[in-house]
């Protein structure tokens, strides 16, 4: 389901039925798991499951999403998501990513994210810097692209 | 947007664009997250809370839920959801849920949830029988019904 | 990510972080939506996906679903739903699913739904006998189990 | 449950359980429906449903969303949800939101969508001048914020 091309992750999925609304479509709000989808996939893919931060004590909010709808997806159909990591910052990251008919290279939906690093304790949240081996990871990741 | 009526809680709620589908009713999924909101409110409205429940150190978990639907709603169709507290246990709460449009007396949907008192500790829950207060006010909600 | 195993089919998903709630577990309301999936691509596998039965104008619309909650999934656990054809009616299908954990027999969820064929026009739904070829192939499935 | 301030529309709703994640806040995909219920109520409110537009063969459908996330919302809060007609052109309309606790003037988030008015036809939907009606009600909110 999931595979790296030229330095971005690429991870498959389906639109399930409860994902589409009355207009016949996927609906706008599920593009949004389907990105938090598709990086946890890439993390996985990496060596660095996500699960895995979290029983460490730290966390990856996300401070920004922004996604433009060119073309509308169906049910069922099965869709490509293609995710780069295209900034490394001390505590922070972004993505972007591009969604695409798994039987078309045109994108339907184009997305960023700003995630920051947070350590999880007590019930809070704190800022808090990456820790080396995730950030030197992703950095690598933001290289090859 | 909450009230007792003969015993039962009543909520209302609209339903919203994202939980309809593509045959232009709302998706099943739905109405399962309904019932949780209008029990949610039942406790809130009665005075206990279950985010006081939870900040105790106990909670919820649903065991068993059971629906059926008879008749489809539509998008932005506002409902009442009546609950009706069914059983108490010494660890468990059965309660009965109708659903209907706020303009018909005909139900939509049936329900039946059992939910199962725990304890969160160190991250587990273990079966806990259900706080005192908490067990009295559901009975005496039932006994009203 | 499909398969048939002793006439049930099998399905694979992982657990996304968004069906996660503050419990720490997936929402039991995720699994209503597994539910649906699993069917979904047992009818593809089986070379009748869903979205065709829509186009020739038929639909199947739930009328009962049950859950059972025995155990909770986490987050990005990978999940195997098995899906059992268990009675073919003229106008409906009984279908009795498991849901385990990748990595172990004991079953986290058990369920049965209930589905009603509906001939859809003029944007109404009437409940119709269920198509020849599509009745055929459930009930072929049902025999086997 | 909604009203008019000073030009922009507000909406109150409360942050659902199965809109928590594993972290014990509401998941930042839940803020899209909010926004997406918020834009139907203050259409509602000003006397044009969206269901009717949909009933005269228009829709509006989401080309762009923004959301920055400042804080976080926790479960059963009750949210404010402040909408504001930025800017209405031929064929779409950009709005902007702020969400807040209901005890709390800070923003949780922000948030900014631009719609498009399309004409459903035949399964299509191809884009089209907002109708006059729904035109000169927009206008008439946006110079007054």
């Amino acid at each position: 389901m999931g595979g790296m091309a030229g330095g971005a992750h690429e991870h498959r999925l389906r639109v399930r039925y409860a994902e589409t609304d009355q207009m016949g479509i996927a609906h706008h709000a599920a593009y949004v798991i389907y990105l938090e989808e598709a990086r946890t996939r890439m993390l996985a893919d990496r060596g660095l499951p996500y699960g895995e931060l979290e029983e460490r004590g730290f966390g990856l909010v996300l401070r920004r999403v922004e996604l433009r709808y060119l073309s509308p997806a169906r049910f069922d159909e099965e869709l490509v998501i293609r995710t780069q990591v295209e900034r490394v910052g001390g505590a922070s990251i972004a993505l972007a990513y591009e969604i695409r008919s798994a039987t078309s290279e045109a994108p339907l939906v184009t997305a960023r994210t700003e995630l920051v690093c947070v350590r999880i304790r007590d019930g809070g949240r704190a800022p808090a810097a990456l820790p080396d081996d995730f950030r030197a990871l992703l950095s690598a990741l933001s290289e090859r692209t």
